[in-house]
């Protein structure tokens, strides 16, 4: 197995470095914290994916979860880790004092959040969605419901789950058709099917709380009749005796990749006694959902640059011990072979990885420290850091999560014939990582969200905020001599984007909205790789300053290859904007007005 | 299971109406078939294919071959489907007559070797491999050796594998170790590890015969000293009893895919009883097997467009098939889901895979093409023909392997959930086809095959051969009204591929081969994306006949189908060159002068 999953070196330059995470201590909300204590978090996080996490990555994809006696078995040791996460106050780390939580900065939240999934990412799902299921309570759930279902989940005890998808309604909610009848009581009865849940039923909690969504019986048609429930697959009956709720494991998936977690199919009240509690508002449970929405997508775009991350490090390993021919112009066949890492070829794939890795992580951390700003201030600036946040959640979800999968392929490459093989981690980072663009809205559902929606929420006002963004950095690097050339070669790419958004509004105008948005995938990717450009800018900004004054032979080491991924995302990365704007602007429609009856054949 | 997997309408359009495969039977040596004979034995193959292969596809991953008392056990199937090949004549398609084969033209052989691998590809390779190394044998082995091996590999008998790979020598084959002592008598003793064997050993033949590379005693060291043999896993006594040869099999890898087809690691000589016969001349090995290096080279881009077919037929379906959402626009939720295939980004996924799919198969059935004319023709002809396919083989070996995988990642997205398990089959097909970038050659080594050699070899000649080619369909396609705009935009990027190619030739001078070699992978995706839009527009050059004329309705779907296919290539992959040649004339050597240590942190 290889030695290392992530860099702590990478990880402490980004958020010190580069987003001055410390800063966020001058709030008075995280005023307790600094950067020695967040320090101590992070290494303790470090501690833990190693000895719970890092040992059984491999073990739980090969042992996956199975269906018996109608309860899914799962690796043994998930109980522990879901008690220790417990234990350890990794299922509460931000959440408020008051409610016994550490009220620790979202960003330090993310980060050990990426140690333990760049470890072993199924083995971190558990708790996240127990995080997750257990903050809706909390925001939205009253204090019964919150005193009844949270303590136990935060304590890894119970798990939580989001019950959304049904057979019949996936990217589409407005589908669902699971039913809440209201009963004289305080509860409803549940009755429908919810498939691809998450951790949906598993031997390793004591019971299992659901977020589900359904409709209210007489409820509006569409997304305006959906309403938010908790339904625990055991209830807790007067006296605190958990009894069954009439909630079936029908099935669980057998799947690609991330195997370790249970996905389950479930059917909810099959003999008419399912309870469920309504969450707040009747209808209101979409919005509930969508208000998480945001710091989901980016957990997903972080535990696909967490795979990703592995993965480089893995592939790197190997390039510098595996030996193979020899550099380019040695034709001397007794000269010994080199490490492959001396191949231009091998450096390249490398590089890629370590361009995409890292410049999405910058971005993932800079979106995490939008919802600390969002979350400690007031006013125009919380409206700002919102938008923002809004903005970016589709690129900061899909680009991760597409380019991870190109990354983890190089990684694979780098390894010849081995990395096709189990006795190498790659094919299973290979496997794992192509649901990142399927969970939480598909890639295609995020461009649709991105230029359908936030790109001319408040007639363009997130939009002009980030291009504001964009312009600082490239003004700051437009006076560093070392770093002119990429301020300009960004600034033009920002100029082509502000050109085809423009021409995009007018094709939406003229030609309506199926049109507009018909490769709005492309829009999502040609925009995604200038964010990651920003991105590696305002990093080259540390790294020239550092490159510039005195620093450590082994710091000019990082700081040098660092500047090299720059160079790399820019040389090889920014130009792929180029056809995506020659196609983004041409928008004739063409797919649009084929006919499917043209694939016959 | 999907009900289709390839296009019996799309190869034949292929085969008659745009290469006019018929012109084969005018010359002499393929004069007894016919269009009539060619769509019989087509019509075998997809039979065998339905029968034989196909209903085992899933059933070959979930059982997959493994190492008991010493030898390699694969599905009971097997055995039957060597035999049923050997015994239809599959393993001898293209052998002449009086070899006892059916000397069927190499376009044909390729085609039905595409409908066994889109039927299920690990089960197509075993005859396949017995072909290639009964070819070997038949080549440049001499009668003796012909008569002892070939009959039985040939009837499906016998397995014959290339053994090539050690644990030390992937890539660099120059440093092979494994030795042949010359003996008294007519063999050699071999002594040596062999790694990554296909079909390297298993239960279903009765022996296995190797093609082996290995250096005699004393012979000059890197590949001027490898030479070939057959080394039999047992041996024929006098008197035809087969006795063990001293091979044995050390392990079967655990795979990410092609789990159907066992890839065994293998030691030659453990108790110095190992017994070689030297095919042909000694230290000619490596000559020899690059001669066959052509034809298996398209096996593989072959075996990538087949899987990545299968992958898209089963993607059409389904979409065809789930219901989902609304048309954009469509905003009312009473509404009724439409199929997911009125949905404009769908359209574009299923339509980027045609355009994938069906632009590799005519690159491949026009190598294919030139195999055959290569075969009956001589002179000039034949050397341009050869000229020809010696560049476009790294071509049709990478672009289908590398996008196959994109496409069929694709076909998978249509799938949504479902597509990441194993109820569905586009899962398998997504860890099948990462095979095809790694061997026979990894891209990497395609790439430097392309830009180090054969743009180069005499003096650029086959260079300006595939020039004439693709300008031939230039001028064709500029005549006609529907094609002109696409005609022109192929000239602009053939006119930038002219350029950046000499551009480079100046690199080389200047400043060497690594850095001219360095982006070699880049140039080949690039040269790749340019090849394949000459291949839609020579399709675009009959369908749009086909459109101006009459045709059937049906037929009609299928024409615009196939134009919308070359309009989304030129609309959506041909721009993709305009970043990778704005990178490639840059040729800074970022990546030769990047140095390992940087990667340090």
């Amino acid at each position: 197995m290889a030695k290392k999953y992530f860099s702590d070196r990478n990880l402490k330059f980004l958020l010190y470095e580069v987003f001055d995470t410390e800063a966020l201590t001058r709030y008075e909300y995280y005023g307790d914290h600094n950067r020695k204590t967040f320090d101590l978090v992070l290494d303790s996080a470090g501690k833990i994916a190693k000895d719970l996490l890092w040992p059984i990555f491999e073990e739980m994809d090969r042992r996956p979860p199975e269906l018996s006696d109608g309860t899914i078995k799962v690796h043994p040791d998930v109980r522990k880790i879901l008690r220790e996460f417990g234990e350890g106050g990794w299922i509460s780390t931000i959440v408020p004092y008051d409610l016994d939580g550490e009220q620790l900065p979202h960003v330090i939240a993310y980060a050990c959040q990426f140690i333990f999934m760049a470890a072993n990412y199924s083995g971190a799902t558990y708790s996240g969605l127990c995080d997750g299921a257990a903050r809706l309570i909390e925001n939205f759930g009253g204090k019964a419901l919150y005193e009844r279902y949270v303590p136990n989940m935060r304590a890894g005890i119970w798990q939580g789950t989001m019950a959304l998808t049904e057979p019949e309604a996936g990217s589409s909610l407005a589908d669902i058709t699971t039913i809440a009848a209201p009963t004289k009581k305080d509860h409803y009865l549940i009755k429908g099917q919810k498939i691809f849940i998450s951790a949906g039923d598993h031997d390793a909690a004591d019971n299992v709380v659901h977020l589900l969504l359904a409709k209210i019986e007489g409820a509006p048609s569409g997304v305006r009749g959906i309403s938010l429930f908790v339904v625990p697959k055991k209830r807790i009956e007067d006296g605190g005796r958990l009894v069954p709720n009439d909630v079936s494991t029908s099935g669980v998936y057998h799947k690609l990749g991330y195997r370790g977690c249970p996905i389950a199919q479930l059917s909810f009240g099959d003999r008419d006694d399912c309870r469920g509690w309504l969450v707040g508002e009747p209808h209101q449970g979409l919005r509930y959902m969508f208000q998480m929405m945001n710091e989901a997508r980016i957990g997903v775009g972080l535990g696909a640059i967490a795979m990703a991350t592995a993965a480089y490090y893995a592939s790197l390993e190997y390039a510098r011990e595996r030996k193979q021919g020899r550099r380019i112009g040695q034709k001397d066949p007794n000269l010994p072979p080199v490490p492959i890492i001396e191949h231009a070829d091998v450096k390249r794939m490398l590089l890629f990885q370590r361009a995409v890795v890292e410049g999405s992580l910058s971005l993932a951390i800079q979106c995490s420290q939008y919802v600390d700003l969002m979350t400690v201030s007031g006013g125009a600036e919380k409206q700002k850091y919102s938008l923002l946040l809004d903005l970016l959640t589709p690129v900061v979800k899909s680009y991760p999560s597409e380019m991870g999968i190109q990354s983890i392929s190089q990684g694979l490459q780098c390894f010849g014939g081995s990395g096709f093989c189990d006795d190498y981690p790659l094919e299973q980072y290979y496997r794992d990582c192509r649901i990142h663009p399927i969970h939480e809205g598909t890639t295609g559902i995020q461009g649709a969200d991105l230029l359908g929606r936030k790109i001319i929420m408040y007639e363009g006002k997130a939009y002009e905020l980030y291009l504001d963004e964009v312009g600082r950095a490239i003004v700051d690097a437009s006076d560093v001599p070392a770093l002119s050339a990429y301020a300009r070669q960004l600034a033009d790419a920002v100029e082509a984007l502000k050109t085809l958004t423009e021409q995009l509004q007018a094709v939406a105008m003229e030609k309506g909205a199926e049109v507009y948005l018909a490769d709005a995938t492309l829009y999502l990717e040609y925009f995604g790789i200038i964010c990651i450009a920003w991105q590696w800018l305002l990093q080259g900004l540390v790294v020239q300053k550092a490159l510039d004054g005195k620093c450590r032979k082994k710091d000019e080491r990082f700081y040098r290859g660092k500047f090299a991924a720059m160079q790399y995302f820019y040389a090889y990365e920014l130009p792929k904007t180029m056809g995506l704007a020659a196609r983004l602007k041409n928008a004739d429609g063409l797919t649009v007005s084929l006919q499917p009856e043209w694939f016959d054949d």
